[in-house]
C-alpha cells in the first residue's frame, strides 16, 4: 500500500473527514507521529486549493492505534499569500494530535535573496549505507521500517548492533517504496521516521514519545531521495529536542524540523 | 506598566477571556508576536492549574494593533503528566494568532539524564553591551525597545549603525524592566524581542513577519538576566528560519525557539 493510500481521507460532512490508521505504521505498537500528521494534512489540503504546505505543527495527546479516525478541519484565515488551518485527528474518542498548518500561494510575490550557512550531511550513496529493516526478534527496528526505505550511514547504524557512536546524531537516506513520488507530506513523514538521534548517545533504546513536532517545508517539490540528518544537543529536565535537516541529492534544503520529546527512562 | 500587567487577561465567560494590546509593544505599528502569544498563554494558564509551560506554538494570521482582544481557550486533553490546550486570540474581528500549548506536571516522573552538546554564546557583561533603545528619528530600533531591556553584543549591534557583520546572528542580554521577575512567558517574549538575526546579513532592515513561532521552555524558573543568541542559516524561497537559544547566567539552557518568517523584500 502506497503512502498516499495509507494516509488517504474521505470527506463525510462539511470539513469533517475520516481515515484509517493502517497496521504496521507503528513503533512499539504506536502509530508514527509523522504519519498521523500527514493524514491530518491530507484533510487540510482538501480545503486549501492550490497552495503549498510550508509549515505544520502537531501536538500529540494520545497514542494512535490501528483503526478508524475522524479529522475535523477548521479554516482559520485565508489571506492573499497564506492560508492557515487547524485540524484535530480523533481516534476512538480521544484526540490523538492537534495540528496547525500554513499554506502558501506559489505565485505570491517573494524575496529572491538566497543565503545558506550550512552544508548537507556527509553521507555515502544508499548502496553503501545500511537499510533499517524490522527486527525478527525484538521491537527495534520497528515494523514501520518496511513501510519506507531508510538507509543509515554505516557509522550511525551501530545503535542497532548494541554499539554507540556517543554522538546524538543519525544520518541517512529516506525514500518511499516502489518509486512513489514524494510530496511535502512524505517529508513530514521522513522528519519523524528515523530512529531517535539519542539512540547513539547513552540513553536507552526505548520509545521516545513526541510532545510536539514542527516541520518547515522549504521546497514544495521534493525529489525521490531525501538526505537526512537528525541531531539532539540538549537532554535536560526529562526532555530532549530533535532537529532535522532534510536535503535533496543536489544539495538544496528541502525541510527543517524540530520536535520536543520525553527522554526515555532507564 | 509591568509585562505581567501588559499581558493580563480577565475571564468573561467559560474559557473566554479578554485582554488589551497595549500601546508601544509594537514593531512598525504591529504588536510583537511573542507579546501576543504571552497574552494567549496567560489565558491558557488559568485553565491548567499547577503545571509548567513546556511548549508553545503560535501561527500568526493578522497583524495585532493596540486595543481589546478576546482569547478563546479550548482544553484538548489533560493526562497524568501533561495538559494540552489551544487558544485563539481575536482582535476586532480577525484572528491574530492561534496557539497550542503543552503544560507539564512538575512532579511527574522523569529521566534524570543530562546531556548538553552546546555552549552559551560569548557575551560580555551587560555593562559592556549596547542597549537597544527606540530611535528618535526612524522606525528602528522600534518603540517596543523601551518596554524591555535588551543589551546587544557590541559586535552584533552594528546593524543599527548602518554596518553589518555579514553573519546572520544576534547575541545579547534580555531582562524585564524594574526588576520584574521573569516567568516562562517572559522567555516567550524574549524569543521574539530581538532584531532579526538577518539584520546582520545582506537583507534589508524591514519588518520580517513571523508565520509561526515555537518556544520550548527547558527551565520553568528563569532568573532575571537571560543570555540570548539568534541565528538564521537558511534564507530560501522567500522564507527564513530564526533559531534562538536562551541561557541563564550560570550557563544552563532556559529555552530554545524557532520561527519561520517571510524574507523582507528589497
Amino acid at each position: 500500500m502506497s503512502f498516499a493510500k495509507a494516509t488517504s481521507v474521505v470527506e463525510r460532512d462539511v470539513s469533517k473527514y475520516t481515515g484509517l490508521i493502517q497496521q504496521g505504521w507503528d513503533i512499539f505498537g504506536i502509530a508514527n507521529g509523522g504519519y498521523l500528521m500527514a493524514m491530518a494534512a491530507r484533510a487540510m489540503a482538501k480545503e486549501v486549493g492550490n497552495r503549498d504546505l510550508v509549515s505544520i505543527t502537531g501536538y500529540f495527546t494520545s497514542p494512535g492505534r490501528p483503526g478508524p479516525v475522524t479529522i475535523n478541519v477548521q479554516p482559520i484565515r485565508t489571506g492573499s499569500g497564506f492560508t492557515t488551518l487547524r485540524a484535530e485527528l480523533v481516534g476512538d474518542t480521544r484526540p490523538l494530535v492537534t495540528v496547525l498548518g500554513a499554506y502558501a500561494d506559489p505565485g505570491r510575490p517573494k524575496a529572491s535573496d538566497e543565503i545558506v550557512h550550512a552544508s548537507p550531511p556527509e553521507l555515502p550513496p544508499p548502496s553503501e549505507c545500511i537499510r533499517a529493516i524490522p527486527s525478527a526478534s525484538g521491537p527495534l527496528p520497528p515494523p514501520f521500517m518496511d513501510k519506507v526505505m531508510i538507509y543509515l550511514h554505516p557509522d550511525d547504524a551501530v545503535a542497532f548492533s548494541g554499539d554507540r557512536t556517543g554522538v546524538a546524531r543519525i544520518r541517512g537516506w529516506f525514500r518511499l517504496l516502489d518509486d512513489e513520488e514524494p510530496d511535502p507530506l512524505a517529508v513530514v513523514l521522513a522528519s519523524d521516521a528515523f530512529p531517535p538521534a539519542v539512540f547513539n548517545s547513552i540513553l536507552p533504546l526505548k520509545w521516545t514519545p513526541t510532545l510536539d513536532l514542527t516541520v518547515h517545508i522549504r521546497d514544495p517539490k521534493p525529489r525521490v531521495w531525501l538526505k537526512c540528518q537528525f541531531r539532539t544537543r540538549f537532554v535536560t529536565g526529562g526532555l530532549l529536542e530533535e532537529d532535522s535537516e532534510i536535503w535533496d541529492e543536489a544539495g538544496s534544503l528541502v525541510a527543517q524540523s524540530r520536535q520536543l520529546a520525553l527522554v526515555p527512562r532507564q
